[in-house]
C-alpha cells in the first residue's frame, strides 16, 4: 500500500472551466489578479482545492518575455544553427540562449532541453499570439516556470486567503504522435507525478503503471478546454481533483522531466 | 480561416465522470451494455454529444485477449529478444507477435510499433489487473482498437438510439517525461487531431500550434479521473466537448500516429 490512503485517489468526477474575457497581457500585469477578476465574473470563487491552469503565453507576457528579433545580436554558433535548421538567425540565437543542450537540429525541427529541464521544439519559443503584431516579435518561456508558478500562487493566497494549486501549461508536440497536447511546464502546490509503486490492483497484484503523470494529464485537459487561437481562453479552473493539491509548494513541474540517460524512447 | 466556424471550438467547460461499480469483465461480455447500465445507475443518460472513454483493459478482456505465458511457444527470435531485454521468453514472443517493428530493445525497455501503428513499451502488454490471479496471465491490446471502438459505438447506437463518440484509452509512458498519461489507442466518431492550419490568432497572425491532439487530450483527462488500481473505474463519460464528436466513424486513433520518417524526436 502507498503512503496515501486509497480513498484519496478514488475515481471521482472533475470539471474544467475556461476563464474568458481576460485582457491582453503586457509586462508587469498581475496574472493572479486578472484570473481572480475573471473567475468572479463567472461566479467562480477560487478555493484551496482548485487547480488554476494558466497558459504559458500570459505568464511570459507579464514577465516581459517578448523579444524583437531585430534586437538580437547573432553569434557565430547561432549562424551555424540557423544554417543547419533554416531558422531565422536571431531565432536560432534565442533558442541557444534559452537552452542547456541542443538535442537535434534539422530543417524539420530544433529539439532542445530548455534551461528549466523540459525538452521541446525551439526551446518553447512561440511566434503566434504576440501583441504588437510585428512579424519579428517572439515570446520566450518564463525564465523559471516553477518559480513563476510559486509566485502566482503566493499572490492568489494574498488575494483570496486560500491557495489553489497553480499549473503553467504550454501546447507541446510529442514523439511518435500527431498534434500538440497541453503539458505542464511550471507548477506550485500540485502533485506532478503520483508515485503508486507498491500499491496493488483489483486482484491484489502489484500495479504496473505506477508512476502517473498527474500534472501533464491536468494540463492536457485544461488546454483542450481553453482552446487555441482567436477564441482561446488563457486560463482554466480544474475542480474536483483536490486530492492532488498540496499545501506546500510541491516538487515543481521540472521534477516530471525524465533524466536524459533514463529516456526509454531516445 | 479554417473549415469549421471558430465558434465551434470556442472555449467551453467540460466534465469527466468516471463510471463506477462495473463488473469484472470476461470474454464475450458486452462493454457497451455494461457501460449503459453503469451510467444509468449514476443517472447519466448517454447522448450523441457525449464521449465515452473506455479503459483498454476491459475491451481486451471482453475480446478474450488474456494469454497464459505457459501456453506460448517460443521461437528462436523471441529467445534472443528475451535474452537482450531480460523479459520472460513467452512475453518476448507475444511482444513480437503483437508488433510490426521493434524500435528498441534493452534491459530498460522494449519499445515497439504495435500492429495498430501505435508506438509503446512492450506492445502494450499488461501484466496487472488480469483476472484469474495467475502470475503467468498477461493481457494483450485489442487486435484492432479502432475496429473495436466502432463496434462498441454501433452497440451504443442500438442500445440508446444515439451514438456517443467512443475512445479506447491506455496509460502510456512518454519520451522525456515521467509518469504515464492516458492516450487514445482506438476511437470512433471522434476528431483525433484537429487541423487548424490557416486559422489566425487574436492578432490576425497564423496559428503556430495548428494540429491539436484532441483525442489524446481527452484520453489524458479521462484516465486521470478513472484512476488506477483497486479503486479504478474502467470507463468515464466526457461531457461538454460535443464539437469534437462526429456523426461518421472518423479517422480512428491510428490516424494520430506520426509517420516514422517524420518523427521529430527520434
Amino acid at each position: 500500500m502507498g503512503a496515501q490512503p486509497p480513498s484519496k485517489r478514488a475515481a471521482a468526477p472533475f470539471s474544467v472551466t475556461p476563464l474568458a474575457g481576460m485582457p491582453l497581457f503586457a509586462v508587469g500585469m498581475s496574472v493572479a489578479g486578472e484570473i481572480v477578476a475573471a473567475a468572479r465574473r463567472q461566479k467562480i470563487t477560487l478555493g484551496a482545492g482548485d487547480i488554476v491552469v494558466i497558459a504559458q503565453k500570459i505568464v511570459s507576457k507579464a514577465e516581459g518575455r517578448v523579444v524583437r528579433l531585430g534586437s538580437v545580436t547573432v553569434s557565430a554558433e547561432a549562424s551555424a544553427l540557423a544554417e543547419r535548421s533554416g531558422k531565422h538567425p536571431a531565432l536560432a540565437q534565442l533558442i541557444l540562449d534559452e537552452s542547456s543542450e541542443i538535442l537535434r537540429a534539422t530543417r524539420a525541427a530544433i529539439i532542445t532541453r530548455h534551461k528549466s529541464g523540459h525538452v521541446t521544439a525551439n526551446a518553447g519559443i512561440d511566434a503566434s499570439n504576440v501583441e504588437g503584431g510585428a512579424e519579428d516579435s517572439v515570446l520566450l518561456w518564463p525564465t523559471d516556470p516553477d518559480a513563476r508558478a510559486r509566485a502566482v500562487r503566493a499572490e492568489f493566497s494574498a488575494l483570496l486567503g486560500a491557495a489553489p494549486a497553480v499549473l503553467i501549461a504550454d501546447s507541446l508536440g510529442r514523439a511518435w504522435r500527431m498534434g500538440t497536447v497541453g503539458t505542464s511546464i511550471g507548477s506550485a502546490g500540485l502533485v506532478v507525478v503520483d508515485d503508486r509503486r507498491g500499491e496493488t490492483d483489483l486482484y491484489g497484484r502489484t500495479l504496473q503503471a505506477t508512476l502517473v503523470g498527474v500534472a501533464d494529464s491536468i494540463a492536457a485537459a485544461a488546454v483542450l478546454a481553453m482552446g487555441e487561437g482567436a477564441e482561446g481562453a488563457p486560463a482554466a479552473v480544474v475542480r474536483g481533483l483536490a486530492q492532488y493539491v498540496e499545501a506546500g509548494e510541491g516538487k515543481g513541474a521540472a521534477s516530471g522531466v525524465r533524466q536524459l540517460n533514463e529516456d526509454l524512447f531516445r
